[in-house]
């Protein structure tokens, strides 16, 4: 399976640091050569699972204007030059919650967009987390905190309740995370 | 929990029908104003976790130039003007993978970015897959297409093998949904 040949590259939108749009002519591997191929840049992000001792999940509740609505989303933010995304993960968690956790497992990164690139999103799983100080995002937005039992999470998605794709896959793929590692202890005490 | 309010907005990007970016002047609900809010419009798209009756996922292998890489991913496509995206779901399923199933289900509709909006994903379970043409997508990618156990999918997940984040979404709420549906016919059976 062969890849696609950027032959030119011409930026056609630049916000720094927010955004860059950029034009791409394609060189497909059967010949055939595309021009205008659009390629965004937007920056990258960590988005945290923390769960709580009693198996509570920490969401926000705020209104996101990508949304044109108030939604429920998991604690995320951009990763800052020079930063690893565990840091940001952590520092995220930290300011936008007032919450640290002590186990922390990363479930991937994901590509927002397979055409247009966009951002990379990294999920992590902070498990043991408790509350040590007050939130303090420095966001534009205002925010409520909520505690949700991990079992009400699945339902919440159904419920159309986290709107964020974003969100919405970091919480399922902690949900099996956290199921498997279930299973695994319920082996271990058998 | 008020809303943004847009007070003007300047589109600076114009690439019909694909993408749209704009700049808007936004009211906080405590009165500060934002200069140059950035707002990005891209097409809808279905995504679909096809599963037959062994209990297999149809997933498609390809370059995909947003990640300039070859990655697994499942069968997805844009909404066309006036079509629902079930529609969409299911011509897309059989244009990419040339196949068809005999029960959905809505696993709900996500906006890709909180802050930019870009576009919404219809995730869609397919349940009854079976092939009954060759595919024939007319996309500009090469691709084959794998049937994987539905037990490994989080393992693919977990190993970077599944590199969009709209796929990642997709298999990680399918696999709750039919983990949630085991549960409860096994309790039917009980």
């Amino acid at each position: 399976m062969r890849p696609w040949r950027t032959l030119a590259r011409r930026v056609v939108l630049s916000r720094p640091p927010w955004m860059e749009v950029a034009e791409e002519r394609i060189a497909l591997p059967d010949g055939r050569e595309i021009e205008g191929f659009l390629s965004i840049r937007t920056r990258d992000f960590a988005a945290i699972v923390a769960v709580t001792e009693p198996h509570e999940v920490v969401l926000i509740r705020s209104y996101k204007h990508g949304l044109r609505s108030v939604s429920l989303a998991v604690p995320a933010g951009y990763v800052e030059e020079g930063e690893d995304s565990l840091t940001s993960a952590k520092r995220e968690l930290r300011e936008e919650t007032g919450y640290e956790a002590s186990e922390w497992t990363s479930l991937g990164r994901y590509v927002v967009d397979g055409n247009y690139g966009v951002a990379t999103e990294h999920v992590y799983l902070a498990r043991r987390a408790k509350k040590v100080t007050e939130p303090a995002s420095g966001d534009l937005e205002e925010m409520e905190i909520l505690l949700v039992p991990l079992h009400d999470v699945m339902a919440l998605l159904l419920r159309g309740e986290i709107a964020q794709l974003s969100s919405a896959a970091a919480l399922a793929l902690a949900t099996l995370e956290l199921e498997a590692r279930a299973g695994l202890d319920r082996e271990t005490v058998d």
